[in-house]
């Protein structure tokens, strides 16, 4: 690692990394880390007018993100010396279980410092790995200032979640696996935090074929790497604002800053509505189970922030490292937004009787109850009826409207509102 | 096919099914259906004691399943005037959607027959592939018998779900690809509900080496293989009662009976609740969405029900095909079943400002609110406190256990009862 190197807009992209690095890196992680799969997606190419969608699934990587490969190809080059004193990190997230994960295989003791809002099963599954777990700090900058002070002190060499030589060489192996899996790539689309991944990625492909169009995707709400792009400067946001959780960093660092200026085409965000919508498609139609952040790519592609007219596009889902109460809670936000479910205030003129209305409007209709409460009453009810509260599943916006309607023309039952009127 | 061969016990396995019609298949699916990806999974490993196990992603395949191999096999065999006049087929699962997939790219014209109870979006689904979906019977057998009626006065192909020589080769495909990428392979777990994926897996399998063991796995509320292969005739239950809807098949069939008598070494069962949490490991470890049905294989490696001490395991998931309020509720149950989340109803001494010393305590013990309501009164409540229903996530039985203690030590909180009491 080259880590004095660090005068910020001097540093030219070959500094930092090159291909015959990552195929280093490719060589170290070999039978380490899973070659994960390409999963053609016709679905999702028709959606967006692509000749093909590959999703690279990343999610499915040991540890559960692509983390596990910078981390490791970074540990696995440290000096006996440097290994024998062992490592320290910072990360509430995926670095985390990447660093530990790599120290249990090399054997190198590994600190991890998480701030004091992570939940105690990302510490446990952290722990799992062999892991010592300080917990340190009320945001993550107090437990990275932490983590450095460790470092200092105890003389533990800190590994730095993007802003690396080996890190970046690391990702860079999901390039060349894509360049290997599909040949016929013609853009990639890489979520980027600080930058690690589309680094390591781009290096690969614009070195392979400069015609390959490497782009970025934020959340609207940590968007600044388009911006840093646009100035010619690291721009660096005051706060962050996105259920993206694993790319919610305010700034590139010069490293990534220096390999995305010469090595991405371009950079666009998609919204948190977006990124829960591609959560969702991607459970119910690739049957994979990924974080926001790993989602934001395939959101941009289904917004529309690409125009993908006939390629061949590889979306890398990068994680799926999300509890699976918010998973469910993100699927079901990402059926209303898909109109696949609905919840509507009704009054029925005859509690409980006219519940039988109720159900078997739904069944002649093909829609399926799935959740009733009797409502508490306000001052805008009837007093002669009663409020009930509904989520009923169907097959989409059209027929939804239809069933809300039906109920509506059903005697005795009237819809004060649903989710299909936002 | 050789569909006149129906006369029982008098069939051998070379009869129905050899690896020649597999490898034939494979030629006529190449291309069509995907190779689907085998995820060597070290946690499965190490939780069920096996040297390595591989999960085979069928639920990554074309259409969620497995069922469009069998069903494009079939269908791609056709004469050209059987293709002409078309397929009827009767399925409210993935069949229907393999047949209807099959005859888009085959441009055939497909009937499916659904029950009553069929929800829309599965019909939805089915639609979506080109297929005409008739609803008629109260229950599958109906749909059933109306398939044959319309095949016998249409003119129309049926093509039965696993009963079929065709469909059965088409299966073995999914062999092949484990062969292939998992040549070690000492064990392989499949589920069985009719038995038509075994039955094309084994013939694979044991052509290739008799000593790979091939073990069925079934609900054991629709366990009638074993007492089949015990009994030397085909067993037929009176009813079945199980989660896993794509495996809760009274019987097995002439054809199906005749591969899995000679081919299968032994069946085994899985309980609802092994199941439930099977589906809860495969979105958490392996970040892969399964059918109940799919997570048989895997519930029968965890619960020990096979012996695979040092071996190299494949389990079979066979589809994905879930509604994600469904897949939702089952993991939220699974995590229930594994201590990673309790519900408990407390009594708090000064509502609403105990509140405050509830949530301190949970968040010092690192676990996670994820429900609250101020509970309905009764009889055995003390009148001067109010009652409380929380919902909470941790890392596990101990910690939540732990978790639980601290709320009943917490001066105003009492703990009532919790779902990690039973």
């Amino acid at each position: 690692m080259n880590s004095e190197r660090t005068d910020g807009g001097k540093l030219t992209a070959d500094d930092i990394v090159t291909v015959a690095d990552v195929k280093a890196a490719r060589d170290r992680l070999d039978g380490v880390v899973h070659r994960t799969p390409l999963d053609r997606s016709t679905t999702f190419a028709e959606r967006s007018g692509a000749a093909s969608v590959g999703l690279k699934l990343e999610n499915m990587q040991r540890t559960g993100s692509f983390k596990s490969r910078g981390a490791y190809n970074t540990m696995a080059g440290l000096s006996p010396a440097e290994r024998e004193r062992g490592v320290v990190a910072s990360s509430a997230g995926n670095h985390a279980q990447g660093v530990a994960f790599a120290g249990g295989l090399l054997d190198i003791d590994t600190t991890i410092v998480v701030p004091e809002v992570t939940p105690s099963a990302k510490i446990e599954a952290t722990r799992g790995y062999g892991a010592d777990v300080i917990v340190e700090g009320d945001i993550y900058e107090r437990s990275y200032e932490h983590a450095l002070e460790l470092a200092d002190e105890e003389g533990l060499q800190f590994v730095h979640p993007f802003n690396d030589e080996e890190i970046i060489a690391g990702q860079g192996t999901v390039g060349l696996e894509l360049l290997d899996q599909y040949p016929e790539l013609d853009t990639v689309l890489v979520s980027i935090g600080g930058g690690g991944l589309i680094s390591g990625i781009a290096t690969v492909l614009k070195a392979h074929d400069p015609d390959i169009r490497v782009v970025g995707v934020q959340p609207e709400g940590a968007f600044h790497a388009k911006p840093s792009l646009e100035r010619g400067e690291i721009h660096e946001l005051p706060d962050v604002n996105t259920v993206a959780e694993g790319i919610a960093d305010t700034r590139l660092l010069d490293k990534t800053f220096a390999v995305i200026r010469e090595r991405v085409d371009d950079v666009v965000s998609a919204s948190d509505r977006e990124m829960r919508v591609a959560v969702t498609l991607l459970a119910e139609r690739a049957k994979t189970v990924a974080e926001t952040a790993g989602a934001a790519p395939l959101a941009a592609l289904l917004s529309g922030a690409v125009d993908v007219e006939d390629e061949h596009v590889a979306v890398v889902v990068s994680g799926g490292n999300v509890n699976l109460s918010e998973h469910a809670d993100c699927t079901r936000t990402g059926l209303m937004r898909l109109g696949r479910y609905a919840e509507a205030r009704l009054s029925v003129a005859d509690w409980p009787d006219g519940l039988g209305a109720l159900t078997e409007t739904l069944d002649h209709h093909g829609a399926e109850l799935e959740e009733l409460e009797r409502a508490r009453r306000t001052d805008a009810d009837d007093p002669n009826r009663t409020p009930v509260r509904v989520g009923v599943a169907g097959g989409g916006r059209d027929h939804l409207s239809s069933v809300v309607d039906a109920l509506n023309d059903r005697e005795g039952i009237a819809v004060e509102n649903s989710t299909l009127d936002g």
